[in-house]
């Protein structure tokens, strides 16, 4: 399973322990964490994973491998700004948003149309119809897994 | 100007005249009309635009040429999907949105991202922070092309 | 039909004549020019056809309509650096080389796996295996103006 | 370090070894391999790199994490056709290319123009101005290792 963890590169502060233990509980329940590499939501997520053991996905904007936060194992270096986003999503077999501005939005509306799972922890802005809310992390972490393998029996006829 | 018009591909009945009166309203003000080239919301603009002898750019997700409405001049091709919504964002100067889904619903987020003028049609389902309800196709325009003004006094110290 | 001129963004003095020739003779067949909408060859291209009345489009690699040439009627921004090299050619129903070097290549190598016509004007240093060697900018569009219609013939059973 | 292969998605049988040995000494060697992540020459590299315990990565053109080859650890789904071989290069510290049609050809300009360090296995047919030619597979790993090494001491003044 990849899951791609997606909120604003300034997290604000009561929101950065909620990214961190949702990279944690990625890691944790084997899930390889996408992100986009940079800082805030995706610096706190990727520091999660890492304390967990877990393998993280930096998709980065620019064109450097170095701009990755330190807690990336790998860097996707796009060199395509937004377009970033599309790959950030298309690559995650769920989504889940920490706090988050209009870049995160792109990515939300991005997975609605893929018809991906998308979760947003409470107190992201964008509630919008078509999103599962997560009450915590743990939650969040939860839905995603409990809604990747709903999606992955409806494609296997066998299960 | 280039101004960019975004919406569903399937048009609801009601908003058609709509779309077709901003295109035709884009072209009477001798700017460009920027779209991804498709059906629905794309291709009505388009018509409007063509039927007042304005320039069409569709800017396509797919392989073909020929994907593009009749009503296209230039036709973009990029083979990157749902990506070449950024390029339609960046391109434009002005984004106004007809009705439209998630995809639309991401381009709108792209463009409050870039800080471009985001102005939105009443009835349209995404009017959030930050984009600009017009009442109707002539008030779209209209604000455009103010906010296209505005913005390059802004960035012009000369005038 | 829409022709794609490629080549290096500082051209040699010898062949900034040549790429004008090229870009003014696309224009007098009608053809719309695209180009990647920088310097060098794309500038001298744009000048020879907009000196004869055409059209240009430039698809721009960074974020800013402003660094398009002057010559440059609607500029597609789109903000993915290389990647737009991709679009550049899949929008082209043939490629014109004039000189060139890394860029330029990876423009030629693109074309040819897409299987457009490549149309080379000698000099360029790329003359691989699948391109077309043309003598110079009157034989150069010629080639590509006949290429786009013997492969537009082979798609058309009822020619 | 990330250290990308590139080749046909068809491996002529002559090189399905070499493609394999370079696989496996980039993981001995404690690289990532970064590749297209469909059959052929990224299969065979990819088979050889997991034989050794490496970890790969498979930066897909098409839209589906499934089209990847089954040795491909991480797949990134780009949805964006040819414009992946952009990110192939930008994601590698050097390349290596084994066989290879037009599209490797479009990397290898890509990385030349990114001055990155380009080895061709001697039989690539793209032995062109910039790259490094090797004997063979042993030699291409320890050719990229070198140049990636003198190129970071270039760039930290305190080596």
């Amino acid at each position: 399973m990849q899951i791609g963890v997606i909120g604003s590169e300034v997290c604000p502060e009561k929101f950065r322990d909620v990214a961190e233990e949702v990279g944690r509980r990625i890691a944790e329940n084997g899930a390889i964490l996408i992100c986009g590499g940079l800082g805030g939501v995706m610096e706190s997520a990727a520091r999660g994973a890492k304390k967990a053991g877990g393998t993280t996905i930096g998709i980065l904007p620019g064109f450097d491998r170095y701009e990755a936060n330190k807690y990336i194992d790998i860097a996707i270096v796009t060199g395509m700004s937004h377009a970033r986003n599309v790959i950030v999503v298309r690559s995650s077999d769920a989504l889940i948003a920490v706090a988050g501005s209009y870049g995160t939005l792109s990515e939300i509306a991005l997975g609605l149309k893929m018809k991906k799972p998308v979760i947003v922890v409470k107190g992201c802005p964008w509630e919008i119809k078509g999103v599962i809310v997560a009450e915590d992390a743990e939650d969040a972490v939860k839905l995603a897994i409990e809604n990747i393998k709903s999606s992955q029996q409806r494609l296997d006829p066998s299960a």
